[in-house]
């Protein structure tokens, strides 16, 4: 039989399968749509070739010479820099201007580099570059949300990169997390997230890993196969408040979630999201707690999820975190 | 620039960007995922191997022998017909079995065929299965929501099919519809989808046809490129309350749209859902008016959809019914 499963922050009714729960050797070998592309022409990313884009916001320099990261406005941004919001009515409707900051962030100098093959410290540095950007944007009052997203490989160029958008709206996702967790206060005066945290460690069935500061785990509602979050075991509502140490030990905590990933699953395509508070709102900081959420690009399952907003899991999440624990 | 558009329904944010729209030869040629895939050994929906499916539910003739459509149990469903719901816990976490109905309307006896080849008697016939089917489910007590989708091509078999699913929960897409409608209606006693068609129809640009008793748009914060609504004129809460003569128009505003889909993008991948009414519920008719989404699943955007719930649109509506509307 399959389960419905409630996502208890979003209260999202999920279908897990587990009659024939698949496993990792089910979503092999990867349909022809992931296999990495190639960049066509020259690298913008590349060393060399930094004349070639806008101006850097950040870098860090690498021992030995060079830069280890670096991050640059996106060349085609989503939301633009310049301009005012100009909220007005379009008919019956509601329209502004897509006022907003897109960055990204160049992971490493190497073209062909994953966080499986990074050292911890190239990883911290990556970390480092998101936190103090996210300082900077902070100042700009126009802002009320920040996401950090990662695509592997990236769709347009393999050069590993991340993305830094600052949005002068929050995103559905976070705003229904946010809905959640408010109700959830209101009734326990405690965080969701943090109850959670000592459910898993308690029942240990959908732990990965757990470090000095994170905890690692498969989502008992998982929307997808593999669907893994990183969570801060201290109360935290946003991640540009991280601490030197935290992003020490987050980047041993990465480094091994995606070796596992990477052996389990061949190198497979992945998505990343940092979940983080709102900026600049009315909202609480005792409810929210930044998290990263992790989601492999396998297994397709289009029209269900898009047509209804409704999700079907081939792998429940115990089985998930039992293989990601057993890989050495 | 790019505009944030408010979807007025769900009113979720929308990132359309209008500075260099992309038209339909954009889009082409479609990357390898969404080319059709042939069905692996026998197929079970054709004439002739009918023993090899569960009994079906429902079959209309052809005139001249044989079934011209036929509705069967999915061999292998999300949901199970059988047993009880089992409401419980886990831990702090809720779950239920997956109980509900899952069931294949086979379009039509040929194998390759599609709704853009079909005449309107035929896509009139595939209607009449899902009302029927509709009228029959509804019945069963435990079921509170009906969907209809479709994915063209099929995932596992090009055989033209589509999915009726009956199920005990209200999927989260439709859950944000209705609780839209409500807040809409509580602040104007008038449904916003009658509004919407009434806006729409005044403003003519993103109109692509209009038949006797449907209108088929762009909507004004379409989400994916070309996304586009067929709904009803008049106020109706649910799709399988319709009438044989409501059909009938449809069946040739169906063919019409996805002749154009056809024509404009080389017979693109789609999806499309049906989304109807609740039943079993205290929810007032007034609110609620059933209408089908259908998107092209074209120009993936996989991570900002899926992390952040947050659409980024290169294809401006009014582009899209402007392209639409001129196919011959």
């Amino acid at each position: 039989m399959a389960e419905l499963r409630k996502e208890p922050i979003t209260r999202m009714w999920v279908v897990v399968t587990n009659d024939h729960p698949k496993g990792p050797s089910d979503y092999l070998p990867f349909k022809p749509p992931y296999q990495p592309q190639e960049t066509k022409g020259t690298c913008p990313f590349c060393p060399g070739n930094e004349g070639t884009t806008p101006k850097e916001t950040f870098s860090l320099k690498r021992e030995g010479g060079g830069w280890a990261v670096r991050v640059i406005p996106n060349k085609f941004p989503f939301f633009h820099i310049e301009g005012e919001f100009d909220r007005r009515p379009e008919g019956m409707y509601d329209v502004m201007e897509a006022v907003g900051a897109h960055e990204i962030v160049v992971e490493a100098p190497e073209h062909k580099q994953s966080l499986a093959l990074m050292e911890p410290p190239q990883i911290q540095k990556i970390l480092l570059a998101y936190r103090d950007r996210l300082l900077d944007l902070e100042k700009d009052r126009r802002f009320q949300q920040f996401l950090i997203l990662k695509n592997y490989p990236g769709v347009f160029n393999r050069h590993p990169h991340s993305h830094i958008i600052a949005m002068p709206v929050i995103p559905r996702r976070i705003d229904e997390e946010i809905w959640g967790t408010l109700d959830y206060y209101q009734r326990k005066e405690r965080c969701i997230f943090c109850d959670i945290i000592k459910e898993e460690i308690l029942m240990k069935k959908r732990v990965i890993l757990e470090t000095v500061h994170f905890l690692v785990f498969s989502p008992f509602a998982s929307r997808y196969p593999f669907e893994t979050w990183i969570i801060p075991k201290k109360h935290s509502p946003d991640f540009h408040h991280i601490q030197e140490e935290e992003m020490e030990d987050l980047s041993v905590a990465i480094q091994s979630l995606f070796i596992r990933f990477r052996q389990l699953l061949s190198d497979p395509p992945y998505s990343f999201t940092f979940h983080t508070s709102p900026v600049q709102t009315r909202f609480h900081r005792s409810e929210y707690h930044w998290h990263i959420e992790t989601r492999l690009r396998i297994g397709l399952r289009e029209g269900f999820e898009w047509g209804a907003g409704f999700f079907v899991n081939p792998t429940p999440p115990e089985d998930a975190a039992a293989y990601l624990r057993r890989v050495e």
